[in-house]
């Protein structure tokens, strides 16, 4: 059993969302023995037994999935070890990491007494990748507005604004790469949720070649691809056509890249978007690198809806998370789908495969 | 015969590049047999002899295809008459009409004193449309910067600027939209070749509004479709997200939206363009109108890249286009593909046959 491998970590978010309701689907269906390592999760105990009650009376679940309970103490020296232990001795691929809620959880009810049980989750899962007791963390779907209003704080004292941005403070990170993937294409953006009048101004060669960098990097040690082949889009359409049609193309984008060709890395100058994104360029490419939002999510999206899962690239660990929200109208009715949290399981179970980063625990 | 339908009209566009020769690869593959409708080219008779020679030689071709040869002679009033007898009393489905060059024609070297013949083949091309002696036009590539050295003007003076700038003005048309089709959708867009940084100040109220009613008229009386399904994007990522990610949804977008809703036009407000381009909203949707060139034309092309054809709406005829270049180090040679060809006259003859605006013509 030594060779066992790490665990994933789910984070289930909000816990009067569907973030529990997806873990237990799962579990139902036998999928979370599919990925040959532990899968632990964290979410109040009590909630998670009465949401699983819950399904099985609506009859979402035929019966009650088992796992495994522990606290997840992370302030207690032998929590880890504890935690290795139980694991190592245990046939479930299903453990609990139980982060208690403030006051009683009644699904598709957001309670802001119970929001600093879903910033503890996260807490929990920076620390368990950071300590490599876990291969990756797979978030579920937290309600930000409910953290905001429960005046959760980051690291540095402003307001909650996103898983995101609480692991890169947590982790000292100071850029951080939105990707998304399916079977299709993976597709990074060099800006994320920008009104579109404020794309250009955001198109700096800094921020282009700390994308690139980002994605060089991660695609090595997250993919275990030495030498990525990474295809660009220009900002403007065609690529700018030579200046016609918009100059970052010329004044920015290119001389990065270039530095990169001529640094021995595989990616292209600015292409156009409408060219690249076929098939026969797809191909040839680990990586697509998109300038912005609307150039490179829709065709992926088209490609593979359901599919899709949104990796953090630049954290010091693997993140995946499901492309969904909390659907507190389906929580503890059924109709959610679990497809999205088996996609980003089996794209985290991938990268941890692949990942350099990692180390075995014992 | 008399119930014979409509021809399509051919441009072969600039005679050093591959115009001709895709043509005659449909040709000699018996493709142009295929749309129950005559084929009628304008080119160079001479050229086009010399190319189809030249195909044979190099072993493209097998034979040399058919064709009936006549001047347009679109000044002359017997011309239509004289061409609608010709093509009552042929077997043939391709009849080439004549628009000499000024000079030999050498393929792969563009001469200018041969521009003026390019844009003669548009003015017989709107002619014959506007006479409805034809059901559509089809329109190879040129090149316009030939056009441009060589001095063609268009109507009002101004340089030569593209075919629909042409047809456009010919036409007494303020306003035309670009739609882009394939099998897996149809595309219209509201801004065209603009830098990224120019597009917000081109959405207005006004160019959303008449883009719109342009795609609603043409759905109808160029599809056929009495009751168009019409999804629109946002311009912004999210749709805006409710203002936080851009406000031209709101104040400009929406209510011009909102104005069609009213009035019963099956149209939805803007929509995340991520979202929209799946399978579930597309295979409700008879055409889609995106903002901008890379929010719409990547995910159109990333399923039909060489089936895609490029349609203006607006005109007072139908014209799709093929979307390739002149290719002139492919033209006499072998290489070129007609399947562009191909799917335009596909598209064109479909159209032709659902469209409200075409009458026989005898």
């Amino acid at each position: 059993m030594t060779n066992k491998r790490l665990p994933l970590l789910i984070t289930t978010g909000e816990p009067a969302g569907i973030g529990m309701d997806v873990v237990l689907l799962l579990a139902a269906e036998g999928k979370l023995q599919d990925f040959e390592r532990p899968i632990w999760v964290t979410a109040d105990s009590t909630a998670m037994q009465k949401r699983a009650d819950t399904l099985v009376m609506a009859g979402v679940l035929e019966s009650c999935p088992a796992w495994q309970t522990m606290d997840a103490n992370i302030e207690t020296d032998d929590f880890l070890s504890q935690l290795s232990q139980q694991t190592l001795n245990s046939d479930s691929a299903f453990i609990l990491l139980n982060t208690p809620c403030a006051v009683p959880v009644v699904h598709g009810q957001i309670n802001i007494s119970n929001s600093a049980m879903v910033a503890t989750q996260l807490a929990v899962a920076h620390q368990l990748a950071t300590k490599k007791a876990v291969a990756a963390i797979v978030t579920g779907p937290l309600q930000k507005s409910a953290l905001i209003d429960a005046g959760i704080k980051l690291l540095d004292g402003t307001m909650f604004s996103g898983h995101t941005e609480f692991f890169m403070q947590q982790s000292g990170c100071e850029k951080v790469v939105m990707m998304l993937a399916n079977q299709a294409m993976k597709v990074a953006l060099v800006t994320t949720h920008l009104a579109l009048k404020d794309i250009p101004a955001a198109i700096t060669a800094d921020n282009v070649r700390q994308t690139v960098q980002i994605v060089i990097d991660d695609m090595r040690e997250k993919f275990g691809l030495m030498q990525p082949r990474i295809l660009v889009c220009g900002l403007n359409p065609h690529a700018g056509e030579g200046g016609h049609l918009g100059i970052e193309e010329i004044e920015i984008i290119n001389p990065v890249l270039q530095a990169f060709i001529d640094a021995g890395v595989n990616i292209s100058t600015a292409m156009p978007a409408d060219t690249l994104f076929t098939p026969r360029h797809l191909a040839n490419c680990d990586a697509v690198i998109a300038m912005y939002h609307d150039q490179g999510l829709p065709v992926l999206k088209s490609h593979g809806f359901g599919d899709t899962v949104n990796l953090t690239l630049g954290l010091p660990y693997i993140r995946t998370s499901v492309d969904h929200g909390t659907a507190l109208d389906l929580a503890g009715r059924g109709g959610a789908s679990a497809t999205s949290l088996y996609q980003a399981l089996l794209m985290a179970n991938e990268m941890a495969d692949k990942s350099l980063i990692n180390r075995p625990l014992v």
